[in-house]
């Protein structure tokens, strides 16, 4: 299973102004100096196992399959919590069993607690920096082809964070606002589905009702609009403009999508 | 024209906190497993399409003959502006024909529509990422040494934004700033050329007259110092501090440089 | 000494919204196409040189041995001080001589005066950006194996920082903070060693007495908790908080660690 150009994706809430990144791509260089590391995000808010769970979830399966992943957003470190493998036969997830992989799609699944006694004696070792010490020099041994079963041991079942989208199968549907980003575009738990009802309107709680359309840049400039985002969700923006910041949404708050 | 290490250089809007960034390169490395990735900047101001042209012509020469450049400023995406193709012989850009590649310098130009109905149908489809689902499988297509006319159709002109450099040939000549950098310096419009006029003096409009030299370095600790910076316009700072704080600037704020 | 995966690390205060970073990228690609890049960081406070030095400190040595390190935290750019080469054997660095290197580990320790007039004569020039026109061609070349006795003089000394960590080796023994990282941990100028005392107590200077844990994780939510950290350095945590912003701290802040 070694691979010409091995692909290890980085996730994690560490930021980028200290040396912990460069830390773990240290390692990872050193583990396996061909693998390509490729950064999904390292500016998750701190401990915030929900928001780096759904940055997850919405692009890990763009990778090239055989990808590992590496998913430290891990406010538990140096605790009980045990440090896993996910092996989906796609893809390869190493991270601290806390809820981070329980939105991935469908799919096989085969959950390994790491051993983490049985690695090379000669990393440092900490209490607060697993990333450099257990989760980076993990991932660069499965780069080169170690099997998970020879880093651990099988578990049964792996943390979940008892939240689950919702397909839209009929309207109106309630929803409510999970995720934020950079432009102030918010995104909602509400998935369409070919097969099922498309929404003319987004009424939002004690708000205005915005229409859909195709894309934000299809609406006045200024104005709210909703619209299907790239990953399937309902979505609302403001054309060049945060509709987080212009409409004061906040996370959880409701709507409801109607015809 | 295949090449051993195709180099990809990216420019976006997206910011480093969500998984867009992310989901372009890996949708890179799917396409072409040996591009070498280079990020440009992901921090230009959403929608800013001049300062995401700035950015572009202030480095894109320093990059090895060949580089393919994904230039994503996109506030229309999912509208009516074309995604392009310009080939100058040296490079190759790929972004949304809005402007964002007027600022290179003179070349020859070559520029394709882009057939996106031509892709690969098993990528990815939205109305709002493009980056992921139309320049990067073209960013990659090409670093595999496909040509831009088996992937789109050549067009006579791309969009301007209708600005452009004022080279310095006499003395005095006004001129505005029209970046700031991180370091809150101040970069303005006009460039210096060798055989033209060396000027002393920068004269702010309802400010100080401020003196050039050749580093920030050789002006007293917190005093304004004008000088020619790295690309080779005239630009003024703070030494060991922020000239757009201390000096209240903005952006097309007048200046003038004299004897 | 050519490598087959040749690293280079960058460190500086150049942020990530410009285009500085990649101009060096690009440079070195030119340089050395089969180098690989790491970014130890960016973010630097700008002209900082007590946190890069403190940041480069403390990850230089996870990286593959033969790394060659650009570090440009560079105030002075442009005025009297050195560009340098300092190889310590594992390492190559190169850097402005203004104590960014003073706080490696002891070690063997070669430096050289980078001779500019020497360099590439088609390669950039400024007065302003040494990091794309002297150190980021300079480390391509020592990627490439060129020694650094090509490139400049021998010289005997080094800047410092006129700043050294102290070992802790009885109790009490006072410490200050020197370092807080993107989770407002801080991080202190006291090291335990293995054979050394472990303190219970970390006291703040009119502020509360904290007891040491394993980890923040060990701590109740929002209480304060010191440890050793991953860099063996005595810190100072809120579990799930910021000690920094909570407890309001500043560098330099004082504390006596006890039985």
């Amino acid at each position: 299973m070694r691979r010409d150009h091995p692909t290890i994706a980085l996730l994690s809430d560490f930021g980028l102004t200290d040396w912990y990144v460069a830390s773990m791509k240290a390692v990872i260089a050193r583990g396996n100096p061909a693998a390509r590391i490729i950064d999904i995000s390292h500016q998750i808010e701190p401990g915030n196992v929900h928001a780096g769970a759904f940055v997850l979830s919405q692009c890990y399966d763009d990778f090239p399959k055989g990808t590992v992943f590496v998913c430290v957003v891990d406010p538990g470190v140096g605790g009980p919590r045990k440090p896993i493998i996910l092996y989906t036969g796609d893809y390869t997830f190493v991270a601290p069993d806390n809820g981070i992989l329980s939105l991935l799609k469908p799919c096989m699944r085969r959950a390994f607690e790491i051993d983490v006694a049985s690695l090379d004696p000669t990393l440092k070792r900490s209490y607060t920096f697993h990333g450099r010490d257990v989760f980076a020099p993990v991932a660069a041994l499965l780069s080169n082809g170690v099997r998970p079963l020879e880093l651990g041991t099988p578990v049964d079942a792996i943390a979940h964070l008892g939240f689950e989208f919702t397909v839209v199968k009929h309207l109106p549907q309630g929803g409510q606002f999970i995720y934020f980003d950079h432009f102030g575009n918010a995104i909602s738990n509400l998935q369409l589905s070919r097969s099922g009802p498309f929404p003319g309107l987004l009424a939002l709680e004690n708000g205005p009702l915005v229409p859909f359309r195709r894309s934000y840049s299809e609406a006045p400039e200024n104005e709210p609009v909703a619209y299907v985002g790239s990953g399937g969700f309902v979505e609302l923006a403001i054309n060049r403009g945060s509709a987080r910041t212009a409409l004061r949404l906040e996370e959880e708050n409701a709507f409801t999508v109607q015809l």
